[in-house]
């Protein structure tokens, strides 16, 4: 089976290193600067020259950065209209709810299939092969696609026919994950501003309620101050909380936090937290005390 | 070792009665009403009169609901006046930071000792013997009060010899399950008005990177909308947010997520939730999106 | 002088036949339904056949309701390239900064002039004559609009070259109108959970600091309970507030009132206040509070 | 008519020499630095020993920081023990709806008189004899009080029987004096955040819709970056929004926009603006944007 990929930053290759070292798919692999397509041509996969060629396939994994990006290289570069048909289009990418609808659209009226398959994890868990990954379309795209996934992933969840329900889920996902960080910034301010180390906090939430992947893994990056090298951007941050007030706002719902979390987003990089790991957000409710941390 | 018990509420009877089974401590209990009392002595407990003579016993622990609940039943009513001398008072209760600090106050000025000693945890959690429990005070009385404490405990943590540590840890970890509580409301709504029912999200959510017993807690209680019998009160939530805004106050922090949910806690209140549990918050996400839940 | 003009809503028709009547320039009139075209040619204006003929003209005028719109009916409709050389392109409508750059570079590119002019003022105001025009762009062509400016506007406020001057100064003097709005809804509630009628408050308010016109019409709607007939319709609102935030996350300044205020305007709108007035994002300050109001 | 005056701050100070220039009133004037008495004796008042003896009076007026300052010196100094029988307390103060009705009991029980009747305006306001009084209390205490208030007022605004009243009515408007700083400073920083003067943004408000003594008053001081010296300090503010949190929690109507207002408060004082001038709030907008303002 001839899997295409198209995107290969720092979660895309991680997938794609992972489908290759199982052995059972031959990888055509396409990305827009070519040093990662030579690592992994390197480790056995086949470079495609564009991303219809990429396209060209059984199954095509895409994991690019956001909507207009996608629809750059997907839709108005015409690889979509020389995509082999019957492709099944796997977008891996976190997308706003109303591109997962467009999404479905343009591929169904070219006889193609579009699966939302948006993941939860970061670079290294990608790398792992253990990502969690949400996922709906068509039920015989899904089960296309489905052997696939289960390769890379630690868990697949199916989550219905329509592909905006996995961007939905994922969005709400990570709109958890980053009032989280702020809730661990603000928590951690909090003891700070009587003596208490905001560490002491986190080991006693994170060893006994709380103890879970997430509140170890950015409690720990929280009191270590280990901002940088950034896992996840902070503008990538600022995306994900804008795609859920988006699809809230689309859906006639208002998300009183995210709309908290906008503007500390906001304040975070305008005041040069922009390169650091979102994780930085933490640092807002120490400067909005007066104090530093990191 | 004689050991007084002070406040027979839904958490300090399963305290208690814990005590009581090990076997190891005779146990003097007092409580407003008396029906908990009788219970406890018909299980070996002995029936201290007042305060005063809860108070005379190697250990006292206290587990009353609030500030000025304390300050009338162990300092106004001129218990502390009466107390054993030496005793250890090793306060269980949730108090502000401020109060912490009086009440270490008070107990030295009359040759005594003031231990902060808050729990996490819910009733079923108490009368399980499995509660975590932030601990601070003067090392000796701290050193005295430990194998009580332990007694009842998953685990204890040690925090540093000023009590109000302990409370600032508490209240942070309680800001931050009220925190978790809203956020799970807002991203249930939010894919529900996408057509994705709340649970789908949480499954995913609290087999993943949220795998924690809070959230695994809290997301099926709302998932289920079984906010009534209420584990932990509607009010105390709103009197918890209070007690964290008020330490960030006096510490110099702004806490916006915490003011977020004062609000979201008297609407919660005003619109008829006083009597459900604090996880019925959730239900206010869904009310400002013009639809119901439970 | 010709004028065109563009969009006869109910303020672009105030300002229309406000310019007719001064008896000074020859009208011609465009609008998607011909009702108010046959009501303004009634009044002595001529019908154009479609935008690119209203774009005949030495200036043209427009008031059309979003950014999208305007796209559509100027620019992909191709009028803008039928235009005659030279015509100056006035834009009272509230448009994104974003949308104001996009524009003003198109006109430049086809040799064209376009002057930014939203207007402050309701509808009845409009047709008074009596609207406050913020007005940016190229001097020539502010000068050449200026005199039709005047013609229906109390002030006319100049504010630089770049058409997008005018367009972020008009978007945040709304946005201060919903803060306004928010504020006298929540001052309202505050004093009507005491037993105070908010009228009275407002009549202390509007006689003494808030004595403006402002704060005059607004709290006299809200304390009347009149939001229906709409004179700015709730979707209006948070348009306007959207455009707030998008101007401040481009400007990099977080805007954490405007974020308040989107989140209650959806709330206003999937409460059932879609179709009242703006003001009427009082009534959520009453909601929240277990009250109604109107 | 001997008008007892207790509490001679730059408020009170400006009431009371108002007063005496007047001339129909003999002042018996206290406060608790001699400094300022001394001036006033200066002009033609005589001296209080104690508050007790400046409520041995007809009428006796208060103006003082707070409710427990106004606590300790009217009522645990025993000073209303021996205040003179049937004398009319007339507190000019901004203190809580909660204390407005501890003091009408503790006045009752003694079978004094208590009229609330905080004002609105800065200190040179109150220079000046142009404040609005809003006031409330028992109807025969208020007409005998009228007179005096109207001797330093522009307007006196009756607000019926229960002094809290008027309380709330002060309270409403102070948070609206906050939210509408705070509107400024975004809306100045969403501005200047594209190149647009705030003062230009300011000129076209304050002429147009918003054309009223607080916006003109305020504007001006966040154009001019006056933050020093204050007419109005920063704690205060952030105990007037305190209070109308207060005011809010107990009438059940959850405040937004005040509790937004509150973290500002913190966040400005822990930045070290805690001696400036509450318009200084504004700062905070433009510190939230990575850049700086006065």
């Amino acid at each position: 089976m001839i899997v295409g990929f198209i995107g290969l930053g720092g979660m895309g290759a991680g997938v794609a290193r992972t489908l290759l070292k199982g052995g059972e798919y031959k990888l055509k692999v396409w990305n827009r600067s070519t040093g990662p397509v030579e690592a992994l041509v390197a480790e056995g996969a086949e470079a495609a020259a564009d991303p219809a060629e990429a396209l060209d396939a059984d199954v095509t994994l895409s994991m690019l950065s956001q909507d207009d990006v996608i629809e750059e290289v997907v839709v108005s570069s015409g690889a979509l209209d020389l995509a082999r048909n019957g492709v099944v289009h796997v977008n891996l990418s976190t997308v706003s709810v109303a591109f997962a609808d467009r999404m479905e659209r343009v591929h169904r009226e070219r006889g193609l299939f579009y699966v939302a398959a948006p993941v939860l994890g970061r670079p290294d868990v990608a790398a792992a092969g253990q990502l969690n990954v949400m996922c709906a379309g068509a039920p015989e795209a899904v089960a296309k696609a489905m052997p696939i996934l289960e390769t890379f992933s630690k868990k697949v969840w199916p989550l219905g026919d329509e592909a905006k329900r996995a961007n939905v889920v994922k969005i709400a996902a990570n709109f958890a994950l980053a009032s989280m960080i702020e809730t661990l910034g603000e928590a951690g301010a909090l003891v700070d501003g009587h003596g208490v180390p905001p560490a002491a906090l986190y080991e006693v939430m994170t060893n006994s309620v709380f103890a879970s992947p997430a509140y170890k893994t950015y409690a720990g990056l929280i009191a270590d101050k280990a901002f940088e090298p950034a896992g996840f951007k902070m503008p990538l941050g600022l995306k994900d909380v804008r795609l859920a007030l988006a699809a809230g706002e689309a859906g006639g719902t208002p998300l009183p936090i995210a709309s908290l979390l906008r503007d500390a987003f906001i304040e975070a990089i305008a005041s040069g937290d922009g390169a650091k790991d979102w994780s930085a957000l933490a640092r807002g409710s120490f400067r909005r005390a007066g104090r530093s941390w990191g």
